[in-house]
């Protein structure tokens, strides 16, 4: 789009222009494309990203040491200069009344607030473990500002598990944060891994989920996706979250730790189709090779261990698909604010032929319950 | 399994190993699972896999040279003495009368015969031009013994398109072949380059369409996906050849060969669970970036250029969800034999809650027109 176009377009919707700390262009577009929701129900977005300065402070240093990667290369637009990221990077930094304005014209009670990705995963161990604990305290001040508007979910340093388990601790026992966030691999290695198991012991142990969110595939292995925009959010992403959350399911971590809750964006990461071909084929491969070792069917883990999120995935059709093979209770309402449009999201939900008591557990029961958000 | 157990379990069974060709304990216990379907239905199974000699030989050879990968594991379990070889690589190499047995007792009227993945496509070019004509001519021979039982896609070399282009000319106009048969990538390239448009471009002009079956990511991308087993048919399959898939329909290749029609067994790979996210990125990023360049949206190829089958996913949700994104005329139904079960690919289908009509368009009428079948 070019600048006059906004000029124009913000020139003609000056009520968007209202709004506090909000760029107007992108945002008023998709905004005339939705009704303002109902204030029939309590939606508790459990996707929302923010940014702290911190974190961006790092994302300039790292970018000019470091070659071009795909999660690299978005950190680096959201610090450049261009529409979208004037747009974007003010409403990501934004935990105050410019996002609690945009939350009441989209119809959203309470967002779960967390650390946009790469989240630090991108650090030194060292920086990530410094900016990890930076940003979870400026996340607790700004939910003690609004604590009936914001809950968050605490970033952590899978660089360095030990430490990442102290903040842990330290999120949830001392700034009473919900959970915790982590962007799918880090470096190249994923949480079913020995290494990353005190992570998911002390997330079991206080009772909180981890929400695996989508970061690019490695660098190492992203070559056949690449092509035409496509390790991005059309496809790669879900591919690299996807895989992770597999992994879970197959290491036989929740046989270890059973009261562990992940959760998954984007309907599951797409496991949610397959859920009939892999317990199949895990079963094909236990009776030929004696492989396996999981107590139960893989599936069996995805309804008791994880939770999905609507998060960018305004489908009514992949909505009743996974009620009918995951069930009701284990779907929560996310709307990816600001990436997708909280209008959107719940236009989407509103308008579902499911049972209402159904939408009441997807947009608030289901994440008060595993949030701990009353 | 040990090897006691199946002579003690095919002599319990003795009506299964009176089918000629047919080794019996796996298939047997299967066959118990699920009742003989009914003769309602003319059902045409659209992923078939066959063997030959040449191509066997052709994975001894490599196996000599090559350090172990993905697909060389599983082409050299099929030349091992396991129990699972010893049942599964008798009856690829069967396109007669113990194939027809099979078919028989699992209430399949025609298979649509396809060289076994990764076909060709682990060879040198020389070999992999060579071994496919061979097995074309053995696939065109079965045909010619039992035309009414049996239909078959062309191997072809991807490594040298064109003479890939050459054979696939003679397969169809002088062996009276019904489409081809492509294993996803080829040493880490894709249908969606350039240096295979030709085969793209041939297969358009031909009248026939291309199916794109699994094989392994290529072996430098796979590392994540394989711990646990999931490089294989739980997982890694359907990331690599969904990423085909998806490759094609982001690439422009369906406005430049708008007739060109290509299958995705396993439900469409998990591409039909995203349709409504990457339309959506797909026109976000050609908001914000200017990116895109095709005519219509991605979804519009899916329905246009692109057949689906239910090989190996022989779940009705998954089924339904399919009938509401994609419509009927894009399912096809596959069993995968022999890899997986006849009857219970019948079994889903026969008792699936969808309109009669649906079914046997599914079971017949779009195979018949997609593969010139009459």
């Amino acid at each position: 789009m070019q600048r006059r176009d906004i000029l124009g377009l913000a020139g003609a919707i000056g009520a968007a222009a209202a709004l506090p700390g909000v760029a107007n262009a992108q945002r008023s577009l998709e905004e005339g494309r939705f009704p303002k929701p109902s204030g029939k129900y309590k939606r508790i977005g459990t996707e929302a990203a923010f940014a702290t300065q911190p974190q961006l402070d790092g994302f300039r240093d790292i970018g000019k040491y470091l070659a071009e990667g795909a999660d690299l290369s978005f950190t680096q637009i959201l610090l450049g200069d261009s529409d979208y990221a004037k747009d974007m990077t003010p409403r990501l930094l934004n935990i105050g009344e410019g996002r609690i304005a945009e939350m009441d014209d989209g119809g959203v009670a309470m967002q779960v607030l967390s650390l946009t990705s790469p989240g630090v995963q991108l650090f030194s161990a060292d920086t990530a473990v410094s900016i990890a604990r930076e940003s979870n305290d400026i996340l607790a001040e700004a939910i003690a500002k609004h604590p009936s508007r914001f809950a968050g979910l605490a970033a952590l340093s899978p660089q360095d598990p030990k430490r990442a388990v102290v903040e842990m601790e330290r999120a949830v026992t001392r700034l009473g944060l919900n959970g915790f966030i982590v962007n799918s691999h880090t470096d190249g290695h994923y949480l079913d891994e020995e290494q990353n198991w005190p992570i998911l012991e002390a997330a079991e142990a206080l009772g909180r989920p981890i929400y695996i969110h989508p970061r690019s595939l490695p660098e190492t292995s992203i070559a056949p996706f690449r092509p035409y925009g496509l390790g991005g959010a059309s496809w790669g992403y879900a591919v690299e979250t996807g895989t992770h959350g597999m992994r879970l399911l197959f290491s036989g971590v929740f046989d270890r730790f059973p009261n562990l809750k992940i959760v998954l964006g984007h309907m599951g990461e797409g496991i949610p189709y397959w859920v009939y071909r892999f317990d199949h084929m895990y079963e094909t491969a236990r009776r030929n090779w004696g492989t396996g070792g999981l107590v139960n069917t893989p599936s069996f883990y995805l309804k008791r261990n994880m939770m999905i999120t609507t998060s960018g995935m305004f489908s009514e059709s992949v909505l009743k698909y996974c009620l009918e093979v995951i069930g009701p209770d284990n779907i929560m309402w996310a709307a990816d604010y600001p990436y997708q449009n909280n209008r959107e999201a719940a236009a989407f939900l509103d308008a579902a032929a499911i049972p209402e008591t159904q939408k009441i557990q997807i947009y608030s029961g289901n994440a008060e319950r595993i949030f701990h958000l009353n």
